[in-house]
């Protein structure tokens, strides 16, 4: 509740978006609706709105992203913003300046938005929590704790696909405990109605007590994607592949993999979900991905959306109508 | 052919600007008259045109570059386009996501345009052979295969200088066998109807059997400058003067560097080119560089018209008349 | 008077701002005054004006920065500029190619105004020097000589707060001798009319003669402190800290550092301004960094304003009325 307090103004409407976790059905469900009607921006011939001119919009990255980056970018600029691309750790931390004096710094330039990642759990409320009150800030991904706007494009791509979330069994597969991805999702499906949210991985991968979050844990993949209609593939970070914590790459592809074969236990129309970028042969096979179950580029493509969405509501200026 | 067949559509527009070779008379110039309209916008007190507004122009660069970076990118914002620029080698590369996965991805974030540089030989026509349709890729140079836009943008300066192509004698001289630029330059000219193409240069540095494109070629640089209209010198790169191919910098200049008293032997009115960025003292001699025959800075700002004129027309944007 | 000729055009107009020293007490309020109608565009909801529309400003940093370049990109796009961000360590110089020859190439772009950052003294005026005639030259810090737009923003945020020049004492204290903010404030200050200008700092890190300026120079900074309206802190560079020049950063913050009880013996309602970053504990103490007398942060804004004042200026386009 403190976290939803923090990104909410006094009338309730979203001020920051930092974590999904305290937020109301009623607001996810505002943000996937206007997500809606930003989609069709991108099929137009002029890919621009004028909702953000004028607006200086900071890539703040303390962690390096390409595609979360980009797709940020891409989003401010198709709102008419102009945007700022900041990497601190070869910026002003050379020079010493606290985090706190490059935000003031950037609050002093009158730059109007922080989409921030970084490596710490809490950064991005941190920053929320500290800067001037003209400023939102927008989670971009920190340390293991969230990647709010990406359970929300995963939550657009599952509602155009399903229409509604109430009959769904949705499986996470792979490393929950060092995904900030997972938790967001974990939390919006939960808080979207989604009756069944399963976790699904070795017991080096799943956090202990995470039945506490309302989901149902599964060990072994063939149980955990058994009629499932939504499976979301995590990807598997390199350095967990060199880690203790997995014998190897190709072990885990054996029993952790998705393959064809393991996904005709789900359900008939089930769709297949990844967060990118994706391990071919490591957590999900070229077949699968590339496949007709596969959403995964529809993801992408939703992202922008969701992220135009998020961007023009922070910043109060999502017009219903004449987004459209 | 095949090359030819997959930059055009099925009208027979430029969809894709790939390479020369195989490309008609009359579509090159077309694409002369086209950046003969675009030209005047470079001298204007705004020097935008709305074209490509609402686009998104990626650079996608496997090889650094500054300067056709920059020409493109300046390209793209005059004709409005929003451009993102991907430095491939330092982005997704490092999480290990293969080439057809990145390019998957920026189509699905509704890319327009990818402006394309690759070491390899072939890797824009690859790229353009397994992007979305509604993408069109323009080749910044791959490899030792093809860089058309610096070809055409030296007929664009031979034209406006020389006025016609038929009576002429080009002569391209240094190591024609490592350059992109000469290959695709050998292609326009002969397509556009110059009836004498030479090259000179060292047997190490002339590929064996050129005489099939058409083109003399001359191991002497006095007999193959002999009444020149043009002489295009090519950049002679770093690692070729430091390998077995070649003595010495300076020896190579002694036979193959451009100097006043060589290009007396020319025609009394030639103009020399280079692609840039030049090496002065190498393969030509500074009074000569920034000389009354030089057209070298006029060829670099032709390239921005030129550009521009190749982007509008993939987009299917070109107005003919709104442009001038 | 050489150095001021090259700023100005032949009807006495800013054409390229490279440095304080020279330049007209009228010429600096006209800067002045020209920033104070920028400053409302700060405030409003779409920071933009045409101004700059179509005109390409290139960031030419051959230093790193990420403030100065930051304040300058944002002021070319609030002035709708495009703007191109040339980091020259790592890109043309890897290919051999000469500052000249660079120069030659972005001015073939037809870009129209160079922003310079350079280590070396001297460098922005000698690049002015160079450029073709349709070229404005803006000086963002050269070698130990100048940074004209700090000065002006120091100055700005004086007069908004002091309201005349005429009746004050300004200290400037810590290394003065390496610094270019210094002696472009000394410069302007004595220009816009302030009687005392004082400089504080130990024998090591004050020039011999500096007095010639027009200064008064103390060591001892409560003697330098005492009664002043504005006080200036310099930033420490690290170098200097680990060089001879000084025993140790504590050390110096024991003599040279600005603390409250310090801060008491200037005048009564003094203004402390710091060109950041700031070394928090190295030249102030984090108490005065962010008390009530601490306008640093007025300053970052400030900077903005005049940087679009100073980029219009040059360009010939500040118009009067319409950007307030």
């Amino acid at each position: 509740m403190r976290q939803a307090n923090i990104q909410l103004d006094a009338e309730g409407r979203l001020k920051h978006f930092l974590g999904i976790e305290g937020l109301s059905r009623d607001l996810l469900t505002q943000i996937l609706d206007n997500a809606e009607r930003f989609a069709p921006v991108g099929d137009r011939a002029v890919k621009k709105v004028p909702l953000l001119r004028g607006k200086t919009v900071v890539n703040l990255f303390f962690e390096p992203s390409t595609r979360t980056r980009t797709t940020f970018d891409l989003a401010a600029k198709r709102l008419s913003a102009d945007v700022l691309n900041l990497n601190i750790e070869s910026s002003s931390a050379k020079k010493g300046e606290s985090l706190a004096d490059t935000l003031r710094n950037l609050e002093a330039m009158q730059c109007d938005m922080f989409v921030v990642r970084h490596q710490t759990s809490g950064a991005a409320a941190y920053i929320a929590s500290q800067v001037a009150p003209h400023i939102s800030v927008v989670n971009g991904g920190d340390g293991r704790h969230e990647h709010p706007t990406q359970a929300m494009l995963d939550c657009f791509t599952i509602r155009r696909l399903k229409k509604r979330f109430e009959d769904l069994t949705v499986a996470i597969v792979g490393d929950v405990a060092h995904s900030r991805v997972a938790r967001s999702e974990i939390h919006a499906l939960k808080i979207l109605g989604v009756p069944e949210v399963r976790v699904v991985g070795p017991r080096t991968l799943i956090p202990p007590q995470i039945e506490a979050m309302g989901v149902k844990v599964f060990h072994r993949f063939d149980e955990g994607i058994a009629d499932a209609d939504v499976v979301i593939m995590l990807r598997l970070q390199q350095e967990r592949m060199q880690s203790a914590l997995l014998p190897s790459a190709h072990e885990y592809f054996r029993v952790y993999g998705l393959t064809e074969k393991r996904l005709k236990l789900a359900a008939k129309d089930a769709i297949v979900m990844h967060p990118g970028p994706i391990n071919r042969g490591v957590e999900i096979d070229s077949a699968v991905a590339d496949g007709l179950q596969s959403v995964i580029l529809q993801q992408v493509t939703n992202g922008i959306a969701v992220r135009m969405a998020v961007m023009s509501m922070v910043m109060g200026t999502q017009a219903v109508g004449s987004a459209a």
